[in-house]
């Protein structure tokens, strides 16, 4: 496992993967507790099978009010939204939907630390960017400007994030530089 | 509705319920950003019906990692598990499972706010009690000691909270007074 760049994520993982195994060094080390929220699923009939675990036999992706992860670090709440795209040129905002939008602006007002982490799987290039700056592009299409971030605003505005080990993916550095 | 004692809660909603309830108040009027985990599952198969939603036909109730509910508020991390009984004289501690207990005790190192909620259901009473005073009932029971938490221990260590209505749990006034 090569320490330096983005060698390491070329091994085929999946961008929550890589944040899952992140987390849980963060807080074997007792450097944060942030954890990925559990995917919210619409149960409608479980089975009890006798002397085994109940089955659930009928149910239903729900869309998730909120985003995908969220802990505390340094006493300081912090909640953020991983998203990847096969895009090569601009990660599309259809990838969001407007309640995540409105919940990392809400984050935001209560005084929590509130971000993104975009993955451009083709690059393996992920980038942190601030929540701020998301509401900055959402607002502009809803103002008839373009439907996506371009790669070289993500490198503008954003903070590429060297995935490394045992670290992968090491944004807490970023909050340590940004807030 | 009665705006006075404990007679809201007497309409028979769950616990979870009427924190969901406080928790959609407390977002909507800008006091808090609370939220309930999604329930955990470990999905196995999924079928994809043309012209529909995708169905997941066989999963499995997996034990959470963390707590029921975390978020925001005044800009503090808060984290806290919510728990009803049928008993009558005591809260039994099994109802607890150790990585709770040690993601709670985390929780405080971090410096988030970590408590417990729970209701004697058959008396409806709703404690607040601060993950400290759990931690100190855990290890009594460690060292030999009761299994279970007396009610005469909630009343004295833990908050009354007093349902009623719009906030039908109006668990963040414990906040600020005990912090
Ligand atoms: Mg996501
Ligand atoms: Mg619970």
């Amino acid at each position: 496992i090569s320490k330096s760049g983005n060698t390491y994520s070329n091994r085929g993982m999946s961008l929550e993967e890589d944040l899952n195994a992140t987390n849980t060094y963060y807080l074997a080390n007792n450097i944060a507790n942030i954890h990925k929220k559990p995917t919210p699923v619409q149960i409608v009939k479980v089975d009890y099978p006798k002397r085994s675990a109940a089955v659930i036999r009928e149910a239903y992706f729900k869309q998730a009010s909120t985003t995908d992860y969220n802990g505390i670090y340094k006493g300081k709440y912090i909640d953020f939204e991983a998203k990847e795209t096969n895009n090569k040129t601009s990660f599309p905002l259809q990838n969001f939907h407007l309640h995540q939008i409105q919940h990392m602006e809400n984050v935001m007002i209560h005084g929590g630390i509130s971000f993104v982490i975009i993955k451009f799987s083709l690059y393996n290039e992920i980038y942190f960017m601030k929540a701020s700056d998301i509401l900055t592009f959402w607002q502009r299409q809803q103002q008839g400007g373009r439907k996506s971030i371009s790669i070289e605003e993500c490198r503008q505005f954003g903070t590429l994030l060297k995935t490394s080990y045992p670290i992968i993916v090491p944004y807490l550095n970023c909050i340590d530089e940004l807030y």
